[in-house]
């Protein structure tokens, strides 16, 4: 008991620290043996599966009584595991794909929690069961210190090396483009073809209008969207969708 | 430990027999301890969570690894808990609708592993494990013992009672007509608007084009489809979707 302890400790430590978590999460209190186990009176891996097939839609913050399950499974091997099956699966996807090698081949990635990772935030303000808190997200935002999320970071690579462009779209306001784009070289992510951010002509639209008008605009500008990459069903679904979407798990948070 | 089997037996056996299972589901030869748990070499969940969002596809039978989870997913509390997530976010949308009650507001049902179970047949072929046997399967369809899923039976009943008119929507064949609109009478489900089977003039057509052709049809005829649910993702994505989808769980086969 004492040493699968000891191992458990050793796998999240190691697993936290390709986040920079390993000094940042706080102490979990666990309501389950492992991330997928049942909680008596609230499933909350029930729970999760609605959220990411999108039945569970307009929730502001995680269920008090999830906080344990989700917190475990943000840190421990299961979201790591479901990250990688949506980026192997894109890039099993990618290399059976003809390109033309026109330079218009692209793949659309959204940020936070897609490319970037705020874990190391989430972690510190109780995983999605906190109200969100604009002020302190922002003050971490602004550090820009999030890493990237290392499943979607390997796809990136080798969407690169096939001769994909990538197209980076992003629900962050326009005044953060120099801070986004420092963040983002700075994690891993050294180039793209377009860095778009939600300008201000799109207050009160959601993001689902947002992004998809926006594809529909690299569409018109003669890009082929080839893969569509997100953590929110907002940025995977209206016209134009892409040839295929590949939805991260992310059960902290929902946009509309 | 003789004990934990034995209270195992008791629910597998009690949830079985809500869906006629008792006496037919082979021995399952478990991987892990419970629905959600790490198999070594492969993450049979993270494949799961991957099919149910749709970052898998065009699959032909379930990995040979996760027959056992698949199997004690299946039959165990988990898709039980799942499936009634998804009806529960329906029920609860549907009573904060404003109905016309013209008789033109309705919701549309998939069949196979949405208003009725298969679960007894794929219980005795390995889960989605076998390759698809069209001559075994219909040999089980034309029995036209197939039970409901109660919790769609539950959403059902709801509907009904609210004034919302159902319309059965089934990639089963036309000259299946009559065999199951006996099947859905005896599972429970006594009335319905329309029952839309394929027509032979979508041979070689997906099934997301059928549906959502069908859809659009009941769109033009007046039909306000507030709520569409189904089990694959080609029944619930196409123009129009009906104002909101909800994704039943289906580990065991994919259709296009």
């Amino acid at each position: 008991m004492l040493l699968l302890f000891f191992l458990a400790t050793i796998v999240v430590a190691s697993q936290g620290s390709d986040l920079g978590l390993s000094h940042q999460i706080h102490l979990l209190t666990p309501k389950s043996g492992s991330g997928g186990d049942y909680v008596p009176g609230l499933s909350c891996l029930s729970w999760r599966l609605g959220v990411e097939t999108r039945n569970i839609i307009g929730w502001t913050t995680v269920p008090k009584e999830c906080e344990g399950y989700v917190g475990h499974y943000m840190i421990g091997h299961q979201y790591r595991e479901d990250s990688k099956v949506a980026t192997n699966q894109a890039i099993v996807y990618v290399k059976s794909l003809k390109l033309t090698g026109d330079g218009k081949d692209v793949w659309v990635f959204d940020i936070d929690e897609t490319s970037l990772s705020n874990l190391p935030y989430y972690a510190a303000h109780g995983f999605g069961v906190e109200p969100y808190n604009s002020t302190l997200f922002n003050q971490w935002v602004n550090k820009g210190k999030a890493p990237a999320l290392p499943e979607s970071l390997k796809l990136y690579k080798n969407l690169l090396s096939l001769g994909i462009k990538v197209i980076f779209l992003t629900g962050r306001p326009e005044d953060l483009r120099n801070l986004t784009a420092t963040n983002l070289k700075h994690a891993g992510y050294h180039t793209w073809e377009k860095l778009i951010l939600k300008a201000s002509s799109y207050t009160g639209k959601t993001a689902l209008e947002y992004k998809s008008t926006e594809r529909k605009k690299l569409e018109k500008n003669g890009y082929r969207i080839f893969g569509n990459i997100g953590d929110q069903w907002s940025d995977l679904l209206g016209t134009p969708t892409g040839n295929r979407t590949f939805k991260l798990p992310d059960p902290m948070y929902y946009i509309s």
